[in-house]
């Protein structure tokens, strides 16, 4: 039987292993600028290769919607995270390898110009088999470049 | 004013376009396997670095994301220009300036397990300011991954 | 405990109580027109009580979307019930309290005209906590007026 | 020509012809509660034909996707309206005929139990040819029952 840890080492774990360990969010740049009991922020900084349309320097959709997931898929490991009563180490790996993405929706604002892009999300339906989150993507003016809608399977 | 060219060489050109000249589509290695008439198929190779679960080794469900909005991007641009009855370089252009993605609805099916993944697309609404089209990716065993449905503004 | 009923017996009980003791069913008009192992059928007659736009006289939204949503939950609950082993009217109810809609996508592709219309559904991905189904709906002309996609908490 | 009319005129008039002339939002018994510069507010009280569920007594999921498509289409007009420079009887007709749902998706986050159901609504990206709006639904105690996101075609 594994010790307990605290949820604060348990965020701290996953964060250094999304960021770290995850060869495509290393591809890309991902970084994970906070992970606390209330809010995820990912962020990702401007580079070429991250470009989808050569004309107009834009991110390109398929970054808007990688963000969008992972930080929906992030707030929602945090509830599951929340609800439970015990943590050890082996509780918390299972629940990781059951999160998986059901569905999403991606509704793209504005065309993704900038340097720095913030992506954030809240539980808008916690359960113990599914959960669903609403993502949003800025950049570093402000400017709202997507909003998203997932759910998550979580148990 | 530009000569007409046709509708044939501006396929071959927006597939030399979307595989060769944009960044991010060169990083995650995504071929325009075919772009004819009647159809799109987007070709992707598993390497490490598309990997969305170390545990897993499964494709991570933004490149399925990308995939699916691209293969749905090309067969509406597709469906543009079949409905152009002037085809020259300056209107060709002017059309791509004008698609974006409004809205993208990803069905993740099964875990994406896999040494190559393809995907295919057709148009369900068209229109001449916004059309909607519907995606599908398969792996090379032909398991389907994941489903797509995304609305794009055209004009 | 409860005696076994067969698979048949139990998709006629369903079809009958969507159909006759659903109130909202019985507002708008909704039949079953075919529920089989394998397939859906829910037909609409038009009637001015169901029309949503007065100067066009066609079907209001909320009226496709309740018939995508309703053919979805049916034919997950159809995999459901073939996925059973032991088939109790228990057993059944407990099946069909937890059945429900998590999320609804409907893309309108034309406008509802016409004077009778069918919805079928289609089970995209199975499983014993979540189902999704993708949808349809045409007029009596064969006319595809909508599509939807529909994710079901199941177990 | 028609003469001018106020923007207030017009939202009233749409307000009007929303509760009494829309015969589907009659059989429902939808009103408009508010309807002004920045807010749009439709009302739904409980009754017997409305019901989904028998067992549960709650409201049935057409219900409220019907709700959140009508306070979307109708903020999305009124944003339409805002932009107008020459607001004429003749304009607005055309701008309403214009319109039109894309797509939607409706979140069910909580079994629809309650006596009135509120459905608000807010437009997060405004255009010239496409509007997309968000919706929610409360019920009279405040209960978050739904969510929705809605593409409209707006010219």
């Amino acid at each position: 039987m594994s010790a307990e840890i605290s949820k604060d080492q348990v965020r701290e774990m996953l964060a250094n292993l999304f960021e770290n360990q995850m060869p495509f969010h290393q591809l890309i740049g991902l970084t994970i600028a906070q992970f606390g009991q209330d809010a995820i922020e990912l962020k990702i900084t401007m580079k070429p290769e991250l470009v989808g349309n050569v004309l107009h320097g834009i991110l390109h959709g398929g970054v808007t919607a990688t963000m969008l997931d992972v930080a929906g898929g992030m707030i929602v490991f945090n509830q599951v995270l929340e609800d439970m009563d015990v943590v050890t180490l082996e509780a918390v790996k299972q629940k990781i390898q059951n999160l998986g993405t059901i569905d999403l929706r991606v509704d793209y604002l504005r065309p993704g110009r900038g340097t720095e892009f913030t992506a954030t999300a809240t539980v808008i339906r916690a359960g113990n088999k599914v959960a669903v989150a609403r993502m949003e993507l800025h950049n570093e003016k402000g400017d709202h470049i997507a909003f998203g809608t997932g759910t998550y399977m979580v148990g």
